[in-house]
């Protein structure tokens, strides 16, 4: 089964020793916290924080997908050399509508290294 | 977070009441335990046994994906209508040349209803 | 077989009288037209400009794909509700690096009307 | 812009000194012709007929899809390394249920050569 890599899910030692291996293939949504009913809202997926991921044939991040609890909102799917096969940030802004307040995921797929999962991020709906 | 849902992180109880629920959603990977090396091979993946799950524009199953241990292999993407609107079990065949043993695992989105990951299936790989 | 639809094909009695349908089915490019070899480099595509699509369960957007000339860069999978039911227009913004000078073009699905493509947009590369 | 590669687009005599090439990427549409209304229905799309496509990690057939006319059914989309890295016939099987007549298309991206389609297929939903 594909386990799902999350932070959290790591020992405080085995994250020292693989920092940059964590980083570079955790997924980060940063958005406003806040947005008004109806308005349109850009919502940032962004792979990595300090370390970047390799854009090789063979490894790279293929598919972001955006999730509000236990609904898929958008999929981002990469072709490989998408980032001239240099390390990088692999990135895609959504735009979405809310009509209720949201609690946001991103996962990851790496070719190599399986399923990620970022942090959640509330996002307030208000009128 | 999207939770993975599976069946043996549920209760028995829970199962017992909610069974057509569960049934209806649960993924399942079908193929031959064993595949001469170098031979293409059937993977079917289909959603639900004893239940069928509802085609409706607002509720379907829309993503099946095939894994091998932590790596995706095929993503199938459905449009709502494809079973003619009809309570049916979502279903595709994937065809792959396996080189080495194999630890196949099914993941299936409903529209609806969040990730659900079907049992893993062991291929052997012979010569 | 899937017809393409673009603004060109349409003799331009029929646009005038059927305008708003072409064009809130139409995608746009939208980047600068000249960027530094291997910066990264952003690229929204936004579906209709005067006028917006639907984001209802049995007809939206499904698709944006984003090419250079033959090959198929990135895509973007939308799932109905995104925007709230409400009329709008679909947009993604895809990230990349380009190492030579690109003649980009979108592409989007409709779940009713079918594939439709941008006008193309070239952009140089250069040091 | 990604043009669509088709048989029919192509000159008698570039058809016979390119051969391999176009028969290797093209997708063929393979089901029966005919289907009771309301039962579940197999539609095969294979690429390639005498000749077979490699599958490199940096050129192989990414994604398939099915149409009916304008509507998008469904597609798949493979890592590279699913054929072993072998050349081989990219091939999934997709599962519908026809309300009405049908004109069936395939569609093919390879991550080197770009769009192709197949013939269509007509197929007749009978009571």
């Amino acid at each position: 089964m594909p386990r799902v890599f999350k932070p959290v899910d790591i020992s405080k030692e085995e994250k020292e020793l693989r920092k940059d291996y964590f980083d570079r293939h955790t997924p980060h949504v940063i958005c406003e916290s806040e947005v008004k009913r109806g308005d349109k809202f850009k919502v940032k997926v962004v792979i990595g924080d300090e370390y970047s991921h390799p854009d090789d044939h063979d490894h790279y991040i293929s598919t972001i997908q955006l999730w509000n609890r236990e609904t898929l909102i958008a999929t981002a799917s990469f072709s490989s050399g998408m980032l001239a096969n240099q390390k990088s940030h692999f990135e895609v802004d959504f735009y979405i509508i809310p009509s209720v307040s949201m609690n946001l995921t991103a996962m990851a797929v790496c070719t190599n290294h399986g399923l990620w999962q970022s942090d959640s991020v509330e996002v307030k709906v208000v009128d």
